[in-house]
């Protein structure tokens, strides 16, 4: 079974590589009559695309979203959502000395012992490229879940030793920053970092962290389908992920239960969508939050916190030994532009994908009781 | 959607609760013509059984799986394989009292959340008894994964503070341990913190290790259900699951890329199944295995490497508070027997989702190429 | 992809074989909170087993349904609801002769071409004995309906050349006739036939109908889960069906569009579910019905009415030539009790497809809006 | 859950408005490797467009397919293969008059149901136009099967009340016959009928006939994708189709077993793919085909034979009842250009449909066996 459709009830079917024609997506299952803000998805798209931070690849690329399908007077139709992205005229001519090699890190050898022939250009569907299309999926989740009061936001919390420990206040300070670091000081100190990496012609890996603003209680199926799984999944499917917790994750692994427990109480809480109302529900809450928003994998309506930990890009300009087809061992070294550190980058696709995650399983609710 | 199923083409349905008649799955997919060993499978799930190890709790089960279709003559016929495995006569009175009350760190309060009503009875369908269907289904995959020289091997190489770094070169030595640490002297002392943490009435978290020998070149399917993705979801659908990594995982995000990428060089090697004949294929490999075995998400055919964190059993000895259904205090103190660490008994568990997503990603490749 | 699934959001797993152990399946997807009625699941269980008719086979088998999951107090937690009919003592050595002949008409042969090897005792899993999870499986999703208002209605509208044009008023006279034909004369007519039949040792094909009175309206997925799409489907999983058709179906392949098309009015109308209060609503109705419920794939609202083509059984009692797997040529007698007509049999399988067809598209409709 | 994707293995995920911008489509799990010939695609797509047959609309439309991705150096890459087809400039405001109308025999009145609001121009989404995507999504599995050796013909076998009975010999003619029928005879009276109806401002039903050489034997899943069960729902996924049968279909039931079986007989026989070299295998045929091809699902290796039932258009010149969207009683009266028989142009998309079920299976048998 191919491997290009996310999400059961809101899909994304992704297609298109790095110097192909175009990217691009169809998104299907979006509810009939949601007034789709298309400035707002090019701005999410203009977020990822190459450019967008001068932390990244002197690479710059337009990425212009054009919908092809699915939308009637600005509201989704409940059809299919096609869209595509032109690829520009990149050189792919650049590609040629790579024809026959592959470079330590990246997908050129599996890909090749997969498939026994590869699009050696850019990457081709291996390329990071692609998830210029999840951006444009998680753009139209993220407008049908601010509908339910619900918020996705991303931020760095590490870039190589530099660390963030705790979930910041004020993440939005986070598209203030060029290396999309919400606390000041640190995000001086990462950037530091990676303008030394770079000079170094090195690279550096980072954690993606992300929180999710009133989620509703009740999200994800058991047992296979839990949200926490989904989510690890839909993480773990980005280029260069290596890792995924939830809540306090890995760390849980050294606490002890009497710690790690949320407490429970009880309180009347205000409709999280008109919050300057007094409360009129009654909602089970906890003091601490180290589930990070779920138990037995369904979500509480306490935030989700998560972590995605990155590598270092494998493109560096230093010399790398490795072997070509012909199994002759060859010295690579990067020429051009590349991006340093993937983090900053990677900001708007772990949101993107943490919404399309969301909006699936909010429409799986639906069917949940009678 | 509901997500009792697991797989695309080697796929699990799952049934059951704590306290219901039975628990037991259908595997659908299996290829016909697999001699099925019975007696390994009822093996495999002896290790995961309360009671198979001193250090779980003292609750003693039977867990005898009785297979009701898809086998003839000893054989596979290619059709659907269920089994179950009858509920012994679990004293369900004993959780009158939980009835009512949202237990900390159980899905008690979600279940609720997310259907309306539920089975307070040991869980529910909540309960990590559910796992037992999926080592059931993990050992029908196991068997077919032998026939390719794959072998999947679990450890425990965390528990609490006490770790072990490296990956263990005897994991045949992990089953003689009551830990399921394969290192004596790490075994040893993780023994005495699940004594001692038991002794305090507390419980204590841990990482079960898991190295896949010998997997093909070629597994996984950009661009979502990448074979990390895939191994991703299947850990974080075990209950109490809270992080996964693949190779250097979280460690790769304070690394550099020169220090990280997994250089390539070419060899001759012998045929896993036949390893003692002289080597008659060349392969692509690597000195390092940071990325634990996949590259784009597909598997290089290196050993895959990757580490499920788990958080301490919510179930506790200690006074704790929470609320009830009515939303009055209450404070909870748990009595009887309980695990105080999961991981001993997680390691079944964890090789089986992993023979569950390699035997799907085996049957999936056969249509990557004409 | 294994094909014993089926359903998106309402779903029917499906295990067994004719003399395995037991057959059964597992529902997944029902919504929470619906109290089940066990004795009618197991009403509609009576009436599809052997014996249920003396038109068909005198053998004659208990078929008791057993659920061993997915219930609480009689409701459902919204979970995965298996069940299993344990298959009595048969005599499988019955069948001994039958091992290496391919019977025409049956599957013998091409389950040996998929697979290599197969059960052979009683058809093993290609016998329509596997129907009986099915109509469990419809059983639990008629109840579903009912709560809407959505009754499904089928009756034999065909044996041989002895046939009902029209649609007939008293569909509860269906259960009252060992023909399940409500109309008592072209019943008698039928019943005649098929004792004929059977005294000539031969068998003959038939015809049922099904209508599904108070469909809502909006029902079916464009393009291709379209509902008739999908009852095409169900229907032709059915063993010994050949042909479907909804509406006017064959016969607008000879008619004009001035004939053919259903013209609209508008009116007001009563609830469904409370038929003796004044109309509230307004809905455009049509006089005819020639589109059998559906326009472009999507229920109308009108009833639904569809037909679906059995063939005569493949077992008779006079002799025929084939050859066994050896190539040798064989003549084949076949002993013992077989229904010379499966149609009176057939119609609550026929009933219980149509239920899990509408019970997957009213939660999938769920997701249409926002 | 969405129903715009369509088949398992090899899948097409179809997208598109009939004045939207484009429509198109992202074929998934085809194969690496296949050499596509998109000169053959265009020609399918060619056969199916308005202006193909002077027996259709006398609309003109050129329909260029575009490929976006999964394409390199003329082969396929194992990655998804999107494409598009650019609407030309249609003449939306044609209709205006129909935005709040509820055609006769069209979806306007159930896409409103579902959804709540619709793009009424041109029938939006539920128009035939979307079945270009198929066309073009069957093209690349024709050229799949065509490996396999396998061939898939459709043909017009009746018109209103002018039909032809038999099977025939020269398929070759279809394509040679604006009526798509290959008999010269019969396809005179078709024509002869077609203007006779289009004169007379009314539409006319039809039946597609198709035959399949050279299946492999072994391809359908049981219980649920049974290959008969598959195909009819692919079938009843055509624009206006309202029934199926395979083999004997509904003829069946007027039949005896005695009649209705197809007796097996063994003989040595050639390689489908090398009909001149001397035969080496042995298979099983039969003398007859009532079956169609199939036997409990699976296909046997003989011809498969299935008819698809098509109302007349209910688009028609003369002057229907029916009511807008505020209740109100109105008269229509079609004008400008529209089919008076939807078959000849049905033939191409019959084929295409049944090729995307052909591929699909052929992958899914590749899991079948050890």
């Amino acid at each position: 079974m191919p491997g290009n459709t996310f999400g059961q009830l809101f899909r994304l079917t992704s297609f298109g590589e790095s110097h192909g024609a175009a990217i691009g997506g169809v998104v299907d299952g979006c509810p009939a009559g949601l007034l789709l803000d298309i400035a707002a998805v090019q701005a999410e798209l203009d977020r990822r695309r190459p450019g967008s931070t001068p932390l990244g690849t002197t690479r710059n690329e337009a990425d212009r979203v054009e919908f092809l399908s699915g939308l009637f007077e600005g509201k989704t139709l409940g059809i299919p959502i096609a869209f595509l992205i032109r690829n520009s005229d990149a050189k792919s001519s650049d590609y040629d000395a790579l024809k026959d090699v592959y470079r330590p890190g990246h997908a050129d050898l599996t890909w090749e012992q997969k498939y026994g022939l590869r699009d050696h250009r850019g990457g081709g569907r291996s390329s990071a490229r692609t998830t210029a299309a999840c951006v444009v999926g998680g753009a139209i989740a993220r407008q049908l879940l601010a509908r339910e009061g619900v918020k996705v936001s991303g931020y760095v919390s590490r870039v190589g030793d530099v660390a963030m420990e705790h979930v910041p206040a004020q993440l939005d300070r986070v598209w203030k920053s060029d290396v999309r670091c919400p606390d000041p000081e640190t995000a001086a100190r990462m950037t530091k970092l990676i303008e030394l990496v770079r000079s170094e012609g090195d690279s550096v890996g980072g954690v993606v962290s992300c929180v999710v603003h009133g989620p509703p209680a009740g999200l994800g199926e058991p047992v296979f389908d839990k949200l926490d799984a989904d989510l690890a999944k839909a993480m773990l499917s980005i280029n260069a992920s290596k890792g995924f917790q939830i809540g306090s994750g890995f760390k849980s692994a050294e606490m002890r239960g009497s710690q790690n427990n949320d407490l429970f109480y009880g309180a009347m809480v205000p409709d999280p969508r008109t919050p300057s109302a007094p409360p009129t529900s009654y909602a089970v809450l906890s003091q601490t939050n180290h589930a990070g928003g779920t138990l037995g994998g369904i979500s509480t309506g306490e935030n989700l916190l998560f972590d995605v930990a990155f590598k270092p890009p494998a493109t560096i300009a230093q010399a790398q030994q490795t072997v070509d087809r012909s199994g002759k061992a060859v010295t690579l070294e990067a020429k051009g532009r590349h991006d340093p550190c993937v983090v900053p980058r990677a900001v708007p696709i772990v949101e993107a994908m943490a919404c399309l995650i969301l909006a699936d399983h909010l429409l799986r609710q639906r069917s949940a009781r009678l």
